[in-house]
């Protein structure tokens, strides 16, 4: 797998949300010409709030941004398989294609778990590609959890 | 099924939401002692948001309240069955018990299409109540779509 820019930039979300002493995830949204119009990581702790993960955070923000619900110009790069809830909300909002890194056996809702986009009451299946920059995503959790043990 | 005051309280939350041009959807969360923690209704068009659904907010907002995510020790009641990010949200939230009116064959993530709660894979299972108040929800809804076809 070739290396990404926009992975690249969410990994640097993912170490700054280390940083703050949330978990490690980043994300980015990435308009057709490959401007980034939203980055952001995990501030569930920050924001005392269970839904403020870095898909949601972007999501919410290049909403406003746009003044619209909907964000079919728009790619997700994310450190992590979303949740359940966050690949839910990406149907919701349209995302055209969702890159993530490390998949997440546990608590992942794109290939485990809900398979959110596989079912038939979605409104919207994204394109998935998965794998790009998973080996520091990875590690990133890794260690984090680790040090937290 | 007897009349629930909080279910009363969140068609309430569903017929303002109508007002302002959303979806009728409401929701309200209330503690032990039975007092009314959050309440609101669906705010998606209002916020340009496509994750401001009513369960959304009232989470949200009874996180914020608390300077907590983990919100075990509140009820959730809600005009229509959540849908798949809600329902997830409600997991990672943790809250005790969901009480919903309508059920959303097309929609819902509870006990239709990602059944999240049903998951091996979810933080968290909570007691989930449906068919409360569920005529006028329903009745909401339909009158809402007919109007907008």
């Amino acid at each position: 797998m070739k290396p990404s820019p926009h992975m690249e930039r969410a990994l640097v979300e993912a170490e700054a949300a280390e940083a703050r002493g949330e978990v490690p995830i980043g994300a980015v949204l990435v308009d057709a010409s490959g401007t980034v119009v939203a980055a952001d990581g995990n501030r569930v702790i920050e924001q005392h709030d269970p839904t403020a993960h870095a898909e949601m955070l972007v999501l919410r923000a290049a909403a406003a941004n746009f003044g619209s619900e909907r964000l079919s110009h728009l790619d997700l790069y994310v450190t992590l398989e979303p949740c359940a809830m966050c690949a839910a909300a990406l149907a919701l909002a349209r995302v055209r294609r969702v890159v993530y890194g490390a998949s997440d056996p546990k608590g992942g809702g794109v290939d485990h778990g809900a398979r959110i986009f596989q079912q038939p009451t979605t409104h919207h299946r994204p394109e998935v590609v998965s794998g790009v920059g998973e080996g520091r995503a990875a590690e990133l959790l890794r260690t984090f959890f680790q040090a937290r043990r």
